[in-house]
């Protein structure tokens, strides 16, 4: 068999550690380069590959690549682009693997969430009933850690350890305000329809009582009064109250707290505002001093403070796609596998795609406490490992150094699309 | 001579340093038991001495106490209080000299910003005039750098090392999603009346043309159709635009952009909300998907991510406050003086408190670009030393740690008031 060369891309929303994907997936290719000729990557994710904007990463030193382990943001570019649905039109597809075809492309690693398993699984069945044989790996990234089959998902980790982080700190300045000024802070964290994120902020506490007081997941319906009689007595008990909401915290009826309509390329609402809209609740009705804070892209950006177990696994799970893909899989996600609870361990797994695409695993209801306001034991001991560990970036004059690549395309051998 | 004791107070927002400054005033204090008796702390700042709620610090051990050096917020709890004016009533002022005769105090160390600097002037005025004698020291503490006569104000290193690191790591995220994505970033960043902060996130950019592309400053007028302008520009020569916007822009009028009118106890405005108001003129002109996040208390609290410079600093201004005092200084604030430009040095000065007082350091237009939307060379070669440096507090499951003090109050003596 001639030696096939390989195509890699990002999706969807970036994280902290995608790149270390990345750079796993590049340095994997290039220890086995008798096996696997070049890896392409696509120039802002499958927009690149249906462009024909490859980029060439052999234009990349060792030591460009083995600097993507600490480089937050997506090095070749993501996008938020929903494919054609194969049932209506295959045209894409089709596009897709005439471009795979020209450049000599068998492998295809997809580094993205839900949406881009269900896109690897179409180019492997594409592939097959136009009988031009690509591999299609999926590779897990999601700071929503909705990914179903895998314990997490590499991007979650990171993401969590901010949000646990940023809650204590600033727990400690309010409640060092809290006598004479703020009394109610509340930080919107992501998380669209799964919990996890603002559940991490649960981690900040260390005893009952602890801040966070409150939590607000997309998993337990909001109530308003029972919102705002929380947040009276904890004041009244504690001082202050700290609450991390998440930006998919929505009514019984699923309206959201924000309000907000407009909405992306997958047609999901563009949230944000939760917030501001708890805030003025609590003004209104308890005429409290309040600060609040949106994390937004700093909490997925923030690669000075990632989670080591997740640049790890983010960077596993980029090398073990390319060695699954040598032992001849194909549409199947690279998975993070649990040992033993007691002492945390994890290894590398897989899961037929088919079984990934378009389920979202949500919070479990045992994770989250009886009054629907905070995480349970068993929650804390699934999140914390999670985020054990510090990673540090290099700094040069007090700042992280992200270097950009050269990311050169390779000449275009298609007719323009 | 008697031994006399001596009080520290936190004061006004917290910082991620300020706990520094209190290490160093309460191991200096500690090292000079010869000459200092106790240290109590005030119990949320200046309220603790007037309602005589002395925190006794010889309670905590050595090793709490050098602890503090790495914990965020005000372990002894700080205030937003105003004192009455000492023109239409002096009797708040005689209470705290009241307070100050029965328990021995003779130091009376004040960390704070401008207001603080006032208070701690008057009571030295105060004390003369009821002839006990207090020694009146102020040390420097502010994340909005508006402090007068010293280079730097402890508390901004960091902050402004916060936003740096977060402008650049947020600029990576919405590189890599623009090409299908989000078009507009905008951070709200503190200060109030003066751009430090914001000017900070500027440090992000290594080239020109690098993100952020538009600052904005409380010191530049608000316009509107320059703002839209700008970022469309920058839309499409750059592909994508990033805003670190300051809570305190302004119209030329002064109209705050964000229209909030809730005030706290200086009667200042509580800001807030410019990131959407900016979000929401960008969507209404140009129709860009946006993305905006709002620091906050994240910024200052964020003591993981604290500037070495910083801290060093922080410390050293506690420190340099008790040898002041041991030197017969009084109504005077520890100052941070800049060596020579090439190579950052600095070393401890003073400055007569009556000059400080009431007065706010603004950004010098020569620190800002001609357009007005960026900084000039001149206020990175300010600014840069400033955060140089990482002091990354001790670690565990993944979380900085930071023990809370006892904090245990000494009996009260003064009638109750």
């Amino acid at each position: 068999m001639a030696i096939k060369n390989a195509f890699y891309a990002q999706s969807g929303g970036v994280t902290a550690v995608i790149n270390a994907s990345a750079c796993g997936v590049i340095e994997a290719c290039r220890q086995h380069s008798d096996k696997i000729g070049n890896l392409y990557a696509g120039q802002n994710g499958i927009i690149g590959a249906l462009q024909e904007n490859l980029i060439d990463t052999s234009k990349e030193s060792d030591a460009a690549i083995a600097a993507l382990r600490h480089i937050p943001g997506g090095a070749f570019g993501s996008c938020r682009y929903k494919m054609q649905d194969l049932t209506d039109s295959a045209e894409e597809y089709e596009r897709l693997i005439e471009v795979f075809k020209a450049h000599n492309i068998g492998y295809f690693f997809y580094n993205g969430g839900g949406d881009s398993a269900d896109t690897c699984l179409k180019v492997s069945q594409i592939s097959e009933k136009m009988g031009y044989p690509i591999q299609a790996i999926h590779i897990p990234k999601t700071i929503d850690n909705d990914l179903p089959l895998t314990d997490c998902s590499p991007g979650f980790g990171s993401v969590a350890k901010y949000v646990a982080v940023s809650t204590r700190e600033a727990s400690l300045d309010i409640a060092s305000m809290a006598a004479s000024s703020t009394k109610v802070f509340i930080l919107e964290v992501m998380g669209r329809h799964a919990g996890w994120i603002a559940a991490a902020g649960g981690l900040a506490a260390q005893r009952a009582g602890d801040a966070p007081h409150i939590i607000l997941f997309p998993e337990i319906p909001f109530v308003r009064e029972q919102f705002i009689a929380k947040v009276e007595n904890t004041v009244r008990e504690r001082g202050f109250c700290v609450v991390v909401a998440s930006e998919g915290a929505t009514y019984a009826d699923g309206g959201l707290l924000s309000g907000s309509l407009s909405k992306d390329a997958f047609g999901h609402q563009q949230l944000g505002g939760v917030a501001p809209a708890l805030c003025s609740m609590v003004k209104h009705s308890l005429g409290y001093k309040y600060h609040y804070a949106v994390a937004d892209y700093l909490q997925r950006a923030a690669r000075h403070l990632a989670s080591k177990t997740d640049v790890e696994q983010a960077y596993a799970v980029g090398r073990g796609a390319v060695e699954k893909a040598l032992q001849g899989k194909n549409a199947m996600m690279i998975t993070i596998e649990r040992g033993s609870d007691t002492a945390y361990s994890w290894s590398l797994g897989e899961a037929p795609l088919h079984k990934v695409a378009n389920r979202e695993k949500k919070m479990p209801r045992s994770f989250i406490s009886r009054d629907g306001f905070g995480i349970t034991q068993k929650a804390r001991d699934y999140l914390t490992p999670l985020i054990v560990g510090e990673d540090y970036p290099p700094y040069r004059h007090g700042l992280p150094q992200y270097p950009a690549l050269k990311n050169r395309l390779v000449a275009k051998k298609c007719e323009y699309k």
